[in-house]
């Protein structure tokens, strides 16, 4: 069975002289998430993962994703015609293996060159090369029947004040311009929308929970070049571009304009910048291959983003915590799906005088749809909630003072001895990655087995990270710093910095039958400085009981049993004098000492 | 206070228009130990240390060594005029950047081309050039006045029969050959001694405690040219190497015959071969730059190997255990020095009849003698051994079926809560990296914190790797295998594989007071396959009781209490079948669960 634009797909490629046709979830920025301008892999296949790559040929179709969304591909994927491909699963071809096996002189793969990175742009070129086959990048084939395309968003682009930015526009070009100038480059091309808003101090509204624009930026010593979609900006924001040197700019008249460039030397991450910008260059240019200044700046937050998160997470907390007593006090006396549970959270959040929106759509996911990771539930597919198992909420939101991301699973009723062995051993791993304390140095790589030990020792794991950056007022997921093991790139290897946040979210997923994961938040902070060097370690910066009702307490440590409890005596201390009486007498007991 | 053949090195540097002159403890082959003709460093400054850079200006002479040797070198290097640079120390500048920081036009930097890496030479002549100093590589000043320098050592090769090699040079060739068409490479320089001698299946005796002998070795897909010392091969090795296609030329004759070659693409590891090696291939040729092959290949251990190893084992454990039980009994009734202790052990090592010699020399130290982590003893500064504090005996044996590694710390008498309490937060240390399971795809890196965790909780570390991998009746020291948190480069992510043996060695060491380490080597081995993929474990290989007087039980979790128990149990169930009746009853108690 072959779903029907897989068909029409399929006749476009014909018509065009097209063998395979390569398509991601990517817009021309790499962005993790997407406007929904850039949803044609959801077009084709139905799958509606943030991490796909559909390859089409005359008679095969599969989709590559990773682990967070095998089950999820599976359901939303049946009977379209495409093949799953788990991506870091053993024995499957990557999606390059797959584009290489399929190879052969004379054949022709297409794609859009602008929704692919240089870096993978060049790694496929030369596979063609090799195999003496030809590359076309200037071609969209659905563009000729995706009638049903949402158009380019261009919401308005605001200000992000100095007393929530931190930081000058001007003195952030001038720590930017000094590493081009170190790195010997007369101009930097800059396309990630997360850092153009952070470098700005702008924010919009173009990606749905991500407040960031449409934009590249080209920087030289003394030019800074936006290019964006003028209706975005009112009178004020163009006046700020002005006070700031900054000149804007058509979007689409970067692609032209690259070809014209006097720069002899440009800074570019290839991971980053897509290949039709890179291809634009005069063949004179010098590519100066780093990654983008911008993502280690960033990602270090300052003093004033620091304690504006730290306040932010006290209400953040509260919402979380209120919602909790609300769900548990409520279960089985009204109606509540995971749905309306999602909007009650939300409800809480909006009490906070400077949220702006949820930093990425809630995961409310009862009993065995936890166990898609990123499950999402929706008005067509919603479950009632009962006063049994437990409900996964993976939740955060955007104030002005900063960004969140929490996650809680909470029990509404009895839970079985696998749900709560599978809670506490997620729970071990939790705090263990919490309490580290390492010397200057240590990157995320050291530090996950903290978290995956106490599951490798039972041949258990979770296919995902154990944590990643989170961005202030940006993509709620950021890098460069992350806590894997596994993943071999530079960025797995950044040192963990005072100043940088990362998620710590060890989880424990059994497909059809329940999930579970606890997230908080972890500030990396110094820590004693000895003869053997300088110690960082975290302050947890979430404020949110861990359900006790699930935690048999024989299975932790003394040392697990410790790191709870204290945390548990912050929550309370923190939370209680915010909370009416009868919800903080209800905290006293949710967060006693076990 | 300049010593005086650092002053003669002046003169010479005077004459010949030196203005840096660079020397490195390193031989033709960047081995890690060198037969006595190398010793320059020692020559010039006294120190004898392992790892050594020495660099020399008109007014300024600086040693770098790593932190095993920080303590060591101040010592020996007293008046010597040589200023001792931390290596890894914060604020310490590296060698590289003291050479850097000296170089100015016109400026003449001076090294012997033949003891340094490829890769360095090209980082330091990148300098150079930007400064527009000049680089001689032709010469070594210290053949002018380096009368006593020992002769070039040319000992007897011997052939390892298959029984314990495991697997045959043609087969050994032919997988080294099919890597090399993987690569594109016409030919291979290999100039690794530890790979040569194990691509060969010969051994020799030209550094002492590492059976190799001086030689390089060139292949290309039809002919294999090893280039060593005629008079280290007798008939019958002579016949082997035609047995196996193997041509012998002079050892020095590769110099002018890399002038003369025909193949156009060479694979070479610029982290071995020698800079002046690579200088003299003509510039037609294309260099392939990777690991050695060979490095990967003898690190995973062959079945034959390993069942050796695993045999060897009992009866090296077997010694050190027969040697603790003297010690113990022997000491405060008879004279022992660290270096009769040390000799005492070499006899019980005698004992099997395969043992050919100590795999590197024993550290045999004595209460604070033990903070100097590569500390030796010596007739000239010996210290003799009382009934009180501790021994610590890092030492293992090349015998015809393996090598072997192991460190115990021994109790004489009374000991002080301060070194119980690190004897057992080294202990703990040990036994949960001893204890880990992890997934296919784990490096070393990933690892570490198992074994470090503990002691960053309190501040603590200790200056050097947590464990290396042991080479086969070769270097005892051998990587890719390691388990370090802090090295950047590719051999710190390899992979671990079942076959792979890492030694697992934490330690604590407070200068002045005492030293402790606690040493097994680990054979990576298969352990279950779930869903989550196929995950692996250790095998601890060595047999040897921890000793339990100087263990506070309380200061261990139940998790390392088991393990340690458990380790004992297997220690006792293999060795008191093996030990006189009296010496079974004492292992008994000193193995005895707590």
């Amino acid at each position: 069975m072959t779903g029907k634009n897989l068909k029409r797909l399929r006749l476009e490629m014909e018509k065009e002289g097209v063998d395979i046709y390569v398509m991601t979830l990517a817009d021309y920025h790499m962005s993790e998430y997407v406007g929904d301008y850039f949803k044609e892999i959801e077009y084709i296949s139905g799958f509606t993962g943030t991490n796909a790559t559909l390859i089409v040929t005359g008679d095969e179709a599969g989709l590559w994703t990773d682990g967070r969304y095998f089950i999820q591909a599976r359901e939303q994927m049946a009977g379209s015609g495409v093949k799953l491909y788990e991506m870091g699963t053993e024995g499957v071809p990557t999606s390059e293996e797959f584009i290489e096996s399929h190879l052969s002189e004379g054949k022709v793969l297409a794609f859009d060159g602008r929704l692919f990175s240089y870096s993978w742009y060049e790694k496929i070129e030369k596979k063609a090369d090799e195999k003496d086959a030809d590359i076309r990048t200037d071609i969209n084939l659905l563009d000729a029947f995706f009638k049903e395309r949402k158009p380019l968003p261009a919401e308005p682009v605001f200000i992000l004040e100095e007393k929530y930015a931190g930081k000058s526009v001007k003195d952030k070009l001038t720590d930017l311009r000094a590493k081009m100038t170190e790195y010997g480059a007369d101009a930097h091309l800059l396309t990630s929308l997360y850092d153009i808003a952070w470098l700005l101090n702008l924010r919009g509204n173009d990606i749905p929970s991500v407040p960031v624009f449409m934009s590249y930026l080209y920087i030289t010593q003394d030019s800074c070049l936006l290019y964006a979609q003028a209706q975005s900006f009112d009178v004020r924001t163009l006046e700020y571009l002005n006070e700031n040197g900054v000149r804007l700019l058509g979007y689409d008249s970067i692609y032209s304009d690259l070809r014209k460039i006097n720069e002899k030397s440009i800074l570019i991450d290839p991971d980053v910048v897509n290949s039709e910008l890179v291809n634009e260059l005069p063949s004179s240019v010098t590519l100066i291959r780093q990654q983008n200044p911008t993502l280690l700046m960033k990602a270090v937050k300052n003093a004033t983003e620091i304690k504006n998160t730290e306040e932010m997470h006290i209400d953040d907390g509260l919402a979380v915590t209120r919602f909790i007593y609300w769900l548990k006090h409520s279960i089985g006396k009204e109606e509540i799906t995971e749905m309306s549970a999602s909007d009650k959270l939300l409800e809480f959040r909006q009490a906070a005088d400077d949220f702006i929106e949820v930093s990425f759509d809630t995961i409310s996911a009862y009993k065995e749809n936890a166990a898609l990771m990123h499950y999402e539930p929706g008005h067509d597919h919603e479950v009632e909630l009962k006063p049994e198992g437990m409900l996964l909420v993976d939740s955060g939101g955007h104030y002005y003072r900063g960004t969140t991301d929490i996650t809680r699973t909470i029990v509404l009723g009895p839970v079985s001895e696998k749900e709560k062995k599978a809670y506490t051993q997620t729970l071990r791993s939790h705090l263990r990655l919490m309490k580290a304390k390492f010397p200057k140095g240590a990157c995320g790589a050291n530090l996950d087995i903290l978290a995956r030990g106490p599951m490798w020792d039972l041949g258990l794991d979770y296919r995902c990270g154990t944590g990643h950056g989170v961005g202030h007022i940006l993509n709620v997921h950021e890098g460069p710093n992350t806590f894997r093991w596994n993943v071999k790139n530079d960025e797995a290897r950044t040192e963990l910095q005072p100043g940088m946040i990362t998620t710590d979210e060890p989880g424990l997923y059994y497909e059809g039958e329940f999930g579970i994961r606890i997230e908080s938040e972890l500030l990396c902070v110094e820590d004693e400085k000895t003869e053997y060097g300088q110690f960082y370690s975290f302050k947890d910066l979430t404020y949110c009981p861990i359900d006790l009702d699930a935690v048999i307490p024989d299975m932790l440590t003394q040392y697990e049993r410790q790191a709870l409890n204290a945390y548990h005596a912050d929550v309370y201390e923190t939370l209680a004098p915010r909370l009416p009486k009868e919800e903080a007498a209800w905290l006293k007991e949710a967060t006693r000492a076990i």
